[in-house]
């Protein structure tokens, strides 16, 4: 019943209008679970919550929660402007059998840490199911260490913390101020960068953006986590900062997951932000050299998207960061 | 037509169950209107648009259009999660026959500043009735200058923008990039601490938030302007300047102004966003001195809750910053 | 006797062997005072102290001092890593005759808000001459408002503040905590992005860098306020946000400045920060358009270095931004 | 040959003029030594660099080198404000016999990352001994992974780096971008936070700040890391972390880790920065804290300094952050 492992927070595939393709959104959970995640995790940030209505939140949820057909737990999202609307989507959730609701720090604003604290303590005595608190510092508001332990100390319904804040001392301070009171309060990971790291150092898992690109690699990961086999375990966790850096590098976020999740055979669609000319070219490059690492690591359904003649970088295997700045000096050395 | 003057960026009176108070949001809007305001401008961040559901912020507009009965043009903030729910708020704020919509750049995510612009494109291309830029980097993603000029030459429907960013060397940045090639395009200040210096270099007015408290206070400022009486609006800038750091210190932006606008006679209900203790405290702190400057002012309606026995910073009639490090560093002393 | 007017934080001349060209420096100074600079502000910023040793400080303002001959007042910057040497320094700098040492708040570590106010203290408690705060938060600890006005009203030493923080909202707060109760204190400003307002709303002058590149420009701009004739003020100001830009956009700070007193007739030499090629490049190209600018402004020796056809942005004489992503974009379109 | 194990970035004694205790320096010198530490490690950030003057910097190297006797490597922070300084000092650390220098990014300003690329490839050129890059970011301009990687291939002298970041992300990136074409190159943390975290992903040390208070302890963990030890590892890191956040909330950095020297029973002197009457109070508070842990750990010098009675967070052997906040909001309450 506890929530860990790798659950995957998946991109919302659109039609050619924007709006959301739920066949496609069902393949792609049907897909996912056949490739053995642990869970599934709509309405996060790379579901792009925050560019969906209230409604199409709501009808991801139902469109997954329908083709799950109860197999894995369902962490649910609901990341919604105010409490009342929270506890609306939450009540929806239960509902549809999800095991738990994910909610962010307030965003846009900035709100004190004191306050931060207290509405969380109001979702926590409202909610009909278990709450795991979302931190991601770099778009809402920090939900401070001190707090989150004094929310698990005082709150059963918050069971687990997601932290993307990619600040592994702070990771490390989570574990450390909770579980010798709570040792089944989930800390789990929102940056495949130091998935193996906070696994090692006693964390419960993660909800790893890749997990919808390469679901086999980061599952083989976990999967030798928990065999003790270190040796792969880092083999990956370095393969798979090569992928994060690429994504990363694709137009906006989560573009490059959702080039990622295309190369892997589904149709994505038109993206709800749209891109000027140079980012969606960073998009173009960027898919290229996907395609390629994918086709290495023997994904061959990418393969013929492969082209290694037009990298940027070359003739190498192994991806690297197109260098712009280089692009710029040689052309401006021509002149 | 060209949008100019003060507009107000009103707070959003709730009902003790935390919805919206529409007879109360009626009242205010005439109350404004009757003051002398330039315009209205509902869903602004002092509006709290961000933790309204998109119905609510569909009713506040139509509530004070109502109330408004077309004798102010309205600039109705229309800052969505995706084009297209911008642009069905903007079908809607054009049937009520509000003068321009107002959008921030995209929030929550990082998006790169190419794609910033094109987001503008587009919505400029599509909407029923004029835009103004809403720059507000604390919040959202920046429009640079350079976007903003582009915007300006290339988009007729892009009519303004409103900068809230606090930064005086962009603003002056922004006037100079676009004014010699398109003079009426409007440059709206959204921050009332540089009003009159914005006014006084070639701006055109500002949305500014206390003018939802002071209506009368912000109106003389810019009729001095409007007649060249500087000695006064220098004056009045640096009142502005004591009002607005008060309504910050007061718990989560925007309590302190909920708090003045309460103090002028009007029921704002229970707050969105919860307060923990400490952050209840320093909101009743801060209307105690609120109510005394108000007082001083000459609005009456505040006097009764002006208490200078109780202030935390004795017996003046300037109010002050609430020293919370000499507080601890007394009790600190003492232990 | 208050610190008052524009004071000019100069460059310092190099060699080619980045020593300091003591000659040169002689020269510029000469110059700036016949240009009719109201003081000298050797080792700021522009002027590179952190770039300096120790003796290498004394020495500037030692040769400056001599060059000067007691005719305008010379603000020292005595910036150094701790009190006992920013005391060493502030005894030499008395014995040249100096009005007053500028002292940024410490820099590299964070320190505490209330460690820098009595960092400040001590100093002013054993200063043999008085002292002038220089905040600039981006490279230095920010001395708090509220710090500034303890420190005024406690401190007789303290005789006044340079704000480069580029933030008009603390300009405004700074003059109306203070110079209502010590109306003696200097209220400075470091950035000539808001120099025209900050003067018209109280302030009693600045340290402008750009002073040092046209000090005609801006001794006209200062003049122009003191008789009242706004508009040419609000004209300069605007031309002074196009050359500040230009400096701000040529590799790193302040290498646009050299070029641009180099451009007036002076041997700069080699900078001590290197520059990698393209940063180099960015020098070079900025260098060509101030020389156009200065040209137009009437600064004959400027104009052989004033080419048009090789300007970036083609033929306009009015500098806009070197437009690097439309460079990338071209480049990128034909690959 | 390579640099690797734990280096101890030293804090500096003063006496109570706050001119430097040399003797005291030889003698912990001497201690660090007996206590196994892998490397002296100093003019590092907690070695105070900035605050020392250029003369005092190569005293403080001079007299460590004297009471090392060549019994462990040197690594000898060379941080100085131009490059000619730099290699001033690199001449005379080599001519002690030092290991290498380190050196951060340009401080102060804001540097292009190309400039600051180039800054090392000149040093390197120069350098009479091997340089280890001292990237921290929070204080100096940071050095890009791509930079270092390119100055790994290309410069020999540049023979590792020292990571103080607390970026595991970053980290990471190093290990996989250098590592598998330089093995040689030394990828050091700085950061006690996440040293096994490191050491295990295929770091090759630390420079380690705690290490100076409780050599012990670190050098433990080492040990363990490279006996395979897993478990006491984990233990030990997470202790080192309740250390750490003890160290950096006592008044300003480096104020917890002089503290911790004294408690093992060394005088350190007068802080260089001075302290305001509540951030000393910090100092105290946290100093018993830090006495009553290190007395848990076995080190008895430091127990008669231990007052649980007097603990803010009262009788827990565990020490917790102490609650400012909480002291705030109790005071509060009861007015």
């Amino acid at each position: 019943m506890k929530i860990s492992g790798i659950y995957c927070p998946n991109i919302v595939p659109y039609n050619a209008d924007r709006s959301i393709n739920e066949p496609e959104l069902a393949r792609l959970t049907e897909w996912l679970i056949e490739k053995g995640i642990s869970g599934l995790y709509p309405n996060g940030s790379t579901g792009e919550f925050i560019r969906l209505s209230f409604e199409e939140r709501l009808r991801v949820v139902e469109v997954m929660a329908k083709a799950n057909r109860g197999r894995v737990p369902i962490l649910a999202g609901a990341a919604e402007g105010n409490i009342d609307l929270v506890l609306k989507a939450a009540k929806r959730y239960a509902d549809l059998g999800c095991r738990a609701i994910s909610v962010t720090g307030p965003y846009y604003y900035k709100v004190k840490p004191e306050s931060v604290e207290y509405y969380f303590r109001e979702i926590a005595a409202r909610s009909p199911i278990d709450v795991v608190l979302y931190n991601i510092p770099q778009f809402s508001n920090e939900i401070p260490v001190e707090s989150v332990r004094r929310l698990a100390l005082d709150c059963p319904r918050i069971v687990g913390i997601k932290d993307s804040s990619r600040d592994m001392p702070r990771f490390l301070n989570t574990l450390h101020a909770i579980k010798p009171q709570r040792p089944d309060f989930s800390v789990l990971v929102g940056c495949e960068e130091i998935l193996y790291p906070t696994l090692f150092m006693g964390g419960d898992g993660g909800t790893i953006a890749t997990s919808g690109v390469v679901p086999e690699v980061v599952m083989r990961l976990y999967e030798c986590f928990r065999s003790g086999d270190h040796s792969t375990c880092r083999d990956i966790q370095f393969k798979l900062l090569d992928l994060i850096n690429l994504m990363l590098q694709a137009g906006n976020f989560p573009d490059g997951f959702r080039s990622g999740v295309e190369l892997r055979g589904f149709r994505t669609g038109e993206p709800r932000q749209p891109l000027g000319p140079m980012d969606g070219q960073s998009v173009t490059q960027a898919r290229k050299t996907i395609a390629c690492m994918l086709a290495d690591c023997g994904f061959h359904e990418a393969a013929r998207f492969c082209d290694r003649q037009n990298l940027t970088t070359g003739s190498s295997t192994q991806p690297r960061r197109i260098d712009v700045e280089a692009i710029v000096r040689d052309v401006m050395g021509k002149l």
